[in-house]
């Protein structure tokens, strides 16, 4: 267990799971009932040099993706972002100018979903660039699509194209955030999350958080033409980080119906394996017992 | 105009005054309107070195201040805190350690006002100790109370005694969310915001929203022991930054009742001027005109 994963553990056995106001724990967001509106709300903070390089991202591409990072939490849950709020912590050097470009990176992402800046806080300080962004979102009408869903039998599935994000994917992701919408309007799904730590690891937590493990099928597994020229695809496909897109369970029947019907404009949906009633994730055999999948993805 | 304002008026200019859903920027909050209940929400980043000396406060002191700040945000608009969400980039150094002594400030802060933590950020780096903390609260039942509301022959009253915070008040203040609801549930404010800059400052945006200017009266200002131990007490107290008391207004008759009935359990409330139909603050003089005040407060 990494610093990071001890520190979240501890926080999270200090904070009740039963919250009073109808608030509860969710997944990616937490969950808010102010009276009838149920709210969503996810915070990032984007660190310089952790999450973000200054000399390999221009200001906008680093505000894009400080957004963009959230707004894929929010469609995690199938909800609707409608406000964000951004605290920046700028360096001295050109703090103005750095500023305006952070901002004209979120400010054209938040156009492009609706999403009213509404908030923040604005600092300078000797420091390194820092960028907390809180999004809130109206939930789905039918509710939110949580990790914990998913049951023995549920085909698993993503979107898109999978690994070798950090080729550049990783700073013009288009959060999912129309595409989770319509997939809760239109089919049931049993769980989703989207891919932030590489498929492994977030698969791993739908697996915990649902009791259940998952047989994936390796030829399956849709690979980036990034992930494509590494020495090792599949693996790339499945630790990578950031890739962003969504990864969601639904009855076989849904499911099949989904591939058939691809109703996404933009992107693919593949259908990668199975949930089963044993804890793990494993390529599925051809002839003989499955074998674990014992990678780890990359902990964002 | 200091940089960061610089910075936060170029941004203001991007963002839009009327927004959609029903948002609105507030002054301390944002208000939002998701369907039926309308939300208060605040963002504060605390930064090391520039907000809190990690050689002169405890971690649990540092997270207890990085909560109260966004509290007396929410009390400046009279509204109610229902969630905390925090994001933390944690020193390598002891980040386990530093992560828990900042959220025993927090959740004990928090239980104390009926605030949940519901989720935040976690991260360790190899920079300085960065913190923040969005409240989400709900607002007052007969809307917020603004700063724009001052009219001309209004009261202008404050809590506390001000002045000399660095001598301890700012790490130990208790933000005056209960105060406020008071104030407003049996009063009716005219304007009100917290003062965080300090009063010259803070009053000073209160001037500014309203189109009023204040003439203020020497002998009633409440000076603290803490800024009688300078040369210059008044000015302590109209400039020194991080009181966190209330600064509202009200007209004559619902200020004079204030003043005798004296409602507040744990703290005085004071009248220290009046709105003017002239821009500016000012001292009033028992004869002559009246002397401006030209000292500005600390930009908090």
């Amino acid at each position: 267990m990494s610093r990071e994963q001890e520190i979240i553990e501890k926080l999270r056995a200090r904070t009740p799971c039963q919250l009073p106001f109808g608030i509860g724990i969710g997944d990616d967001c937490a969950v808010l009932d102010l009276l009838q509106a149920r709210s969503l709300v996810t915070c990032d903070m984007l660190m310089e040099g952790v999450h973000f390089n200054r000399t390999l991202a221009t200001d906008p591409q680093i505000g894009r993706k400080a957004l963009a990072v959230s707004l894929s939490d929010i469609a995690a849950m199938a909800g609707s972002p409608v406000a964000a709020f951004v605290s920046l912590a700028l360096p001295e050097r050109n703090a103005v100018a750095v500023a305006d470009g952070i901002m004209d990176g979120i400010l054209s992402l938040a156009a492009d979903f609706g999403t009213v800046v509404a908030g923040g806080d604005t600092n300078i300080w000797a420091g390194p660039l820092v960028i907390n962004v809180t999004v809130i979102g109206r939930e789905h009408r039918l509710g939110s699509v949580l990790r914990k869903g998913a049951r023995p039998g549920d085909c698993v599935l993503v979107t898109g194209v999978l690994g070798g994000s950090i080729s550049g994917h990783h700073l013009d992701f288009k959060p999912r955030v129309h595409e989770a919408v319509l997939l809760a309007d239109r089919y049931g799904l049993s769980s989703m999350t989207d891919l932030s730590d590489g498929l492994a690891s977030d698969l791993q937590d739908i697996a915990d958080e649902s009791g259940v493990g998952f047989l994936l099928d390796r030829d399956q597994i849709p690979v980036s033409a990034g992930a494509r020229q590494t020495s090792d695809p599949i693996k790339a496909a499945l630790c990578d980080g950031e890739d962003f897109e969504l990864c969601f369970t639904a009855p076989p029947d849904v499911a099949r119906r989904m591939v058939a019907e691809q109703p996404l404009a933009d992107v693919s949906i593949t259908m990668i394996g199975r949930a089963v009633d044993a804890p793990g994730i494993y390529w599925r055999e051809d002839a003989g017992e499955p074998t674990p999948i014992l990678w780890s993805g990359f902990k964002y």
